[in-house]
């Protein structure tokens, strides 16, 4: 984690005009630094806009430009964390749906600021519009990605074309969101097996 | 909705000790029906155990010794439509896991007061630990209640009996949420078919 900051004054107008006019990625890289470090050290509980100005010693105006609210700023440092995970191919759909709910959902966010930060997320979301719509949107993209999993498994043969990707994506995905906003993460990390079986194959034995 | 009070005083203080000292379920629903009004009337945002109090013209005192907080308060609010449903018998497993998704879980968050309420409950359960416990306590007694689902298809001979419902159920109640938190339920309605026949049998086609 990088918090050395490559703006070095402490006055903020002339901090906000040399991030703000260059729109120097390393400066919004500074900003999700700050506020990563803000998250770490103090939760989510006293995280603002103001306090990561501070401790990036940009100007909020600047902050507001890239990022409109706090939890738009949460978000990204989430998604930071998401980017740097890739679906490695375990070569059956089965070992890729388990290894998708072990590292990218469950594994992921137990144990760290990640699912602290992304259940705030969710939270916000409720009751604000703003916040919603973000959800959604980041919602809709990781799902489109995660899909992958499933088209692998077409050209590998193991499922039809017709197979409908997205709702075995999204029974993946609720079951794991239920679970963190339950704060049952080790509860079901020892389901995973039994849940990926459910969904491939069913019910064993159901006659209807 | 019954917002007439059987107290009818003015007097902070006396309203407080006639309720408390009383136990009057008639109160308790008195206080209900004045938390339900309030929230129809003005949403989440502004909804307090004072506000509340004022409504009901009974005591903080009073309120607090039943809901120690807000959320338990709006939990009970929606605990009091959730009792007025009951699981019918359709005849088949899949006819009561649609129901279950469509009139149970969806169908009454839609359009409704509960679907609010209920978003708000979840959202204050991810920074509150009161908050969660309640909500953890109050999924665990849900979960119970609708395995009763599986075991009438146990009974009926559609699933063996080492059948697991609890995933069953799991797995339903997760896709629900996940969708109730996106604000899709829509989208989730149009696919209940889908979903309840992945969960009974798996996807077509699936070779592994």
């Amino acid at each position: 984690m990088n918090n050395e900051l490559d703006i070095n004054v402490d006055h903020e107008e002339t901090a906000r005009r040399s991030i703000g006019a260059r729109r120097n990625p390393a400066s919004q890289e500074a900003i999700l630094d700050a506020a990563e470090a803000l998250l770490r050290e103090n939760g989510i509980a006293g995280f603002s806009i103001e306090a990561v100005a501070r401790r990036a010693r940009a100007g909020k105006p600047t902050i507001y430009r890239w990022w409109p609210h706090r939890t738009a700023l949460m978000l990204d440092v989430y998604k930071r964390f998401k980017n740097a995970k890739s679906f490695p191919d375990t070569g059956t759909l089965r070992g890729d749906l388990v290894s998708f709910l072990e590292n990218h959902l469950l594994g992921f966010w137990q144990g760290s600021l990640c699912g602290t930060v992304y259940r705030a997320v969710v939270a916000e979301a409720q009751t604000d519009k703003d916040a919603a719509e973000l959800l959604q949107a980041y919602q809709a993209e990781r799902k489109l990605h995660s899909a992958r999993i499933v088209e692998r498994a077409k050209a590998r043969g193991e499922v039809p074309e017709e197979t409908d990707a997205e709702l075995m994506i999204d029974l993946v995905v609720s079951f794991a969101w239920h679970h963190l906003l339950l704060g049952q993460l080790d509860e079901a990390m020892n389901r995973v097996p039994q849940v990926v079986n459910m969904i491939l194959k069913g019910v064993p034995g159901y006659r209807g």
